[in-house]
């Protein structure tokens, strides 16, 4: 008879582009996660939670004849006899359950519908530095109405929620614009027949991805793209659109340049209304009348251009938006992996997009809102040292008789019950080296000692370890040798002591 | 040519056994999940989280030749040009990856490990009334020390935890029990071998199905089917596990019933030293001695038989835990669906498991913990009336003038400055009515009104619209016209006077 297999062990390993997050980093992120819950909640925002898992008809990001649906989200199909089982996937973002919600559900929902959900999205994308394929995100849509007041709100409230998080007016920027004005400026320069929106798509391809390249290429190499073309440093020659003088001049005022900064709306104005040409682009125009109407709703509310600034170079997400888009933007300096010195940038994004509800019950239904980057709003907090990188640990209360653990137990009820953090220690006590290097694992402020003559005397030793790392560090023998770190007192002035050591340390 | 297929509108469902939660139910979850972290990382536990989804190897569910492993969870195979790529899974509890976390950073973490951890888990089950494919759990485990004092501790952090979320002394109760008890008295009952487990276990079957049955059965019904058997009412019958008398009085100790209530530790510790017949039994005797070492921790700290009991007839988990088991119950009576009235029962169970880490690295590594249900402690407080059912909405301000959307906008701005929770009508505001239809679907405390007169007045009208809806219900007409839940007042005090109703309200 054969031998049975032995069941080999399974491996300790987080899945590919997972990873585990500890202590602090998770506490953090629910303390910012509460805090902007509230600041939406405030603003009437009503908190959703959709289930993780959606069918994949509802997510509606494949083809129904992609056998296996595993492009850009995790799916699998649901058991059934005949295989016939429907397909599932995890949410790749919280914009696309909210849509099946609001239709699922609309005639018990209010109109216009204001919401927020918070919590992990999943993308089967292959992982990258600080790249995963799990990660929060923190939205708040308005469902149901076309009113540029509705985008007016979420641009102060985007900016009502930055500063409470942490990050001081004049360290952000809320970005604004309107995906109308690109395409009324390429109206006008004859890249855009909006009769007929396949015509110039070549050319329009090559326009839009000039712009996007003027951070590396500059204005001079934006504007060989728009014409000719382009051959860079190695002689390599990309095609350009093939734009006369003046369309490329219309195009260009639309690029923002370091010496220039970005165009104005009335320079934006005056191109769409023709610039010299022709033409005319109602859409261009509308787009400018849009902003024109936020622009007037946030001053009125006092939101300034230190907060939020008008801005037609804003480009973040222009295929995907109908109308207004918009972005928040960190605009102190911080230094790469490569030491180099860069902007911060956006840790949000958002826009008004018409085709939420629509793909569900064939009305269209207006929407418009606001995606949070938590995860990079944390790091920039933590690189500007406004959240601590490492918490402090709990109290640990040593264990020297092991048969007097109620007694330790009783010590740290005492401390917790003040309201200080405070442990016993739970490991194997004989070796008490181990228990203060347990100690200084915890990042512990502060360890309590209780030996046999201590309790005979009715003291207890209080070990103040972060003054006690000081002083190792710099210390002479002598100074060492008194030990000021520790401190002898009565047992009745345990807690007093441990709070006067912790106030000490902060 | 064919015509080219339309294709059809995605149905807006939440998949099979899935739901969503709105408003108050995820504010509320939130709050309470917050609340026991704090109570958690007072008592020293550190957060983790670890992500959704695992392989299924590490969550080691599944037999490894199952080509498809759905049996409990939802899993997916990695996609991979061999179609080799591994098999992953969203996470079913909360302790399955604690191990792999633990397995894995065993060098970088503190030993003893107290972590916390509270999220969703995903269950592949038929789903049912109130049974739902993804819930919460609320978790805190201690790994890495097989002191009873962290059993303890865990005990009276749960305490602590009910007492916090809301549920007073006297609304609960957790029971402590050891499964090397019911061992113990089945060794000396002669229907478990320690030495060889395998023998007697169609008898032990029978035996423990009998002691589960007791609350259906009673005391009677139990015993016949620990001898030759029971015939029930209908006339079937149930073969009995054929136990001597003897053997029956030791398990009947064991079984709690009305009239005597739960068996004493000292009856136990009495049985399983032999009751009578020549056994002994060592594992028994163990299981006592560390319910003895737990009951004088607690009874040291204060938690006496108010809030902590050792109850020996607890049965839960009994078939996956090692030792100490413990569950809280809530002891109030509720009115089940069919109006009857019945205790809420149990909200948390845990206990030691010590196999939780050596499927992976080999090496024992005794943990114990406890799983909060959160969406059952949610749902008792609901039915004491201990928190809303239905939460205040936002004061609404109407928009009488479209063209001043910008001075409705400063008003809830002022509001929101003080505190106070407000949004503008962003619908279209053509029919008042429905203005104040969609305050009614808000839960609106208040609704506040500014039309051409008003502005030009100084003053805002403000509507009480809870105590207006309680005068439509009961007022005459007289009374109804002198609408005296309305409120003219100057602009200046438009905030004063929303906070005056609204303490008004409470």
């Amino acid at each position: 008879m054969a031998k049975p297999k032995k069941q080999p062990r399974p491996k300790a390993v987080t899945p590919k582009g997972f990873r585990d997050y500890f202590g602090q980093e998770v506490s953090q992120r629910a303390q910012m996660l509460q805090t902007i819950a509230d600041v939406y909640h405030r603003y009437g925002f009503d908190a959703l939670e959709s289930s993780a898992v959606e069918t994949v008809e509802a997510l509606g990001k494949f083809l129904p004849d992609v056998d296996r649906p595993n492009e850009g989200v995790f799916a699998w199909q649901e058991f059934d006899e005949g295989g016939n089982g429907d397909w599932m996937a995890l949410r790749y973002d919280l914009t696309a359950p909210l849509a099946r919600v609001y239709a699922q559900h609309r005639n018990d929902l209010p109109t216009p519908y204001r919401r927020y959900a918070m919590g992990p999205v999943w993308r089967n994308e292959k992982p990258g530095p600080g790249r995963y394929r799990q990660f929060y995100q923190c939205d708040a849509d308005t469902v149901g109405t076309a009113s540029m007041a509705a985008d007016a709100e979420i641009c102060a409230m985007l900016s009502d929620t930055l500063e409470t998080v942490g990050i001081p007016r004049g360290d952000y920027l809320v970005r604004v614009n309107n995906r109308k004005l690109l395409n009324g400026v390429m109206e006008v320069a004859g890249v855009l027949d909006p009769e007929n929106p396949e015509k110039h798509s070549f050319e329009r391809g090559i326009v839009l991805r000039a712009i996007d390249k003027v951070d590396r290429l500059g204005p001079v190499g934006v504007r060989e793209l728009l014409g000719e073309g382009r051959r860079d440093d190695s002689g390599d020659f990309t095609q350009g659109a093939g734009l006369t003088e003046i369309q490329k001049s219309l195009v260009m005022a639309f690029v923002a340049n370091d010496t220039k900064g970005s165009p104005s709306l009335s320079v934006i104005s005056d191109i769409v209304r023709g610039g010299g040409t022709d033409k005319f682009s109602q859409t261009g125009m509308d787009g400018v009348r849009e902003l024109e109407e936020i622009s007037e709703l946030l001053e009125a509310q006092g939101y300034g251009p230190d907060r939020i600034v008008i801005d037609p170079s804003v480009v973040r997400g222009l295929g995907y938006y109908t109308g207004p888009v918009y972005e928040a933007e960190l605009t102190f300096e911080i230094f790469d992996e490569k030491g180099r010195k860069r902007q911060f940038g956006s840790v949000s994004g958002g826009g008004r997009y018409d085709d939420l509800v629509k793909r569900f019950t064939g009305q269209e239904v207006p929407a418009t809102g606001v995606s949070i980057g938590v995860d990079r709003l944390l790091a920039a907090l933590r690189e500007k040292g406004r959240i601590a990188a490492q918490a402090k640990g709990p109290v640990v209360v040593t264990v020297m008789d092991r048969d007097r653990m109620a007694d330790y137990q009783a010590m740290v009820a005492e401390l917790r019950n003040a309201g200080i953090r405070a442990e016993v220690y739970l490991g194997n006590p004989k070796n008490f080296g181990n228990q203060l290097k347990y100690a200084d694992k915890r990042n512990s402020p502060i360890a309590v000692i209780e030996g046999g003559d201590e309790k005979a005397n009715g003291i207890v030793q209080i070990k103040d370890l972060i003054l006690g790392a000081k002083i190792a560090e710099s210390a002479t023998l002598e100074e060492w040798k008194e030990r000021p770190s520790q401190f002898e007192v009565p047992r009745g002035d345990l807690v007093a002591k441990v709070r006067e050591i912790l106030d000490s340390q902060d």
